[in-house]
């Protein structure tokens, strides 16, 4: 499929089937992250891929139990390993770059059939604990990973066009 | 062009031909953002298109004379329209949803043959003034937009997987 239609069909899915992924899943989708852009290439994106169902249950309990989460075939913590640097504008690299990376795994999972869903509702420190992330390490998001046990059809709701784009200036629709 | 097709050949292109892009392409690329997902479905993305010469040659001016971008078709403005709310996980949502949105355009751009260019190194106080973009707007990033001169094809320098992947626990590479 075509870059739109993976990103018209990219759903957020928190209903998955119990079934296994296998490392060479796992490689594919890594490797979308890995060739991710990132200001001035620094590339402080660091994953931990956790698949056994202890760690997920755990996982999930720091997540304020979202129950579906569990039965996930992955769930991937998305860290940064960095020196906290902002640019010029303001903003910070590390969150940024980091969501470029996950961007490019949802989009990789829904090529391959799989879904995916962002959770930011987490305790840090809860997590980092479950997975010896060390203290200067941030999380910056768990990407849940697996096999969707129904197509996601639902539709999407979205501002219009109209309200979130300008032309020249701020607030000039066409 | 498949999603793994379009993940490896997106570069960052500063190198540009002086060429107009229409509105129908604008509106094609600015679509795949209104489709990103976002933490809640809070859709806090605005976007100003500049394609007048004078305008992108302030927005050059105030992005520090980086002059590639006076030559590119189009720059977006990448706003956030924000209440600065963060997750349980320690992150603001603006900056996170605003990088997914533009991540959907930079890959929407390979699959038409355009290139893109992320900017952070600008100052947002100057932005805003050209743009006319209120004081509790965030302008997060600008991207430039246009016809690249050449293909790119120098390699991507990326770290190896192992150096960014671990399995089951921090620092586990396998």
């Amino acid at each position: 499929m075509d870059i739109f239609e993976a990103i018209k069909k990219r759903r957020s899915v928190r209903d998955y089937l119990e079934k296994e992924i296998d490392d060479k899943i796992i490689n594919i989708i890594l490797e979308a992250a890995r060739e991710a852009p990132s200001a001035s290439n620094r590339q402080e994106w660091r994953f931990v891929i956790v698949r056994d169902k202890i760690t997920k249950d755990k996982l999930c309990e720091a997540a304020k139990n979202q129950t579906f989460m569990k039965k996930a075939s992955a769930i991937i913590a998305c860290c940064a390993q960095t020196d906290n640097h902002v640019m010029t504008c303001g903003q910070a690299c590390y969150p940024i770059d980091v969501a470029i990376a996950i961007d490019h795994m949802s989009l990789a999972a829904v090529e391959l059939g799989l879904g995916t869903c962002w959770i930011g509702a987490f305790y840090e420190d809860k997590v980092k604990k479950i997975l010896g992330i060390p203290e200067n390490i941030r999380v910056v998001e768990l990407l849940v990973l697996g096999f969707p046990r129904n197509k996601p059809t639902h539709p999407k709701n979205r501002l219009p066009f109209e309200k979130i784009v300008f032309f020249d200036k701020w607030g000039n629709s066409k």
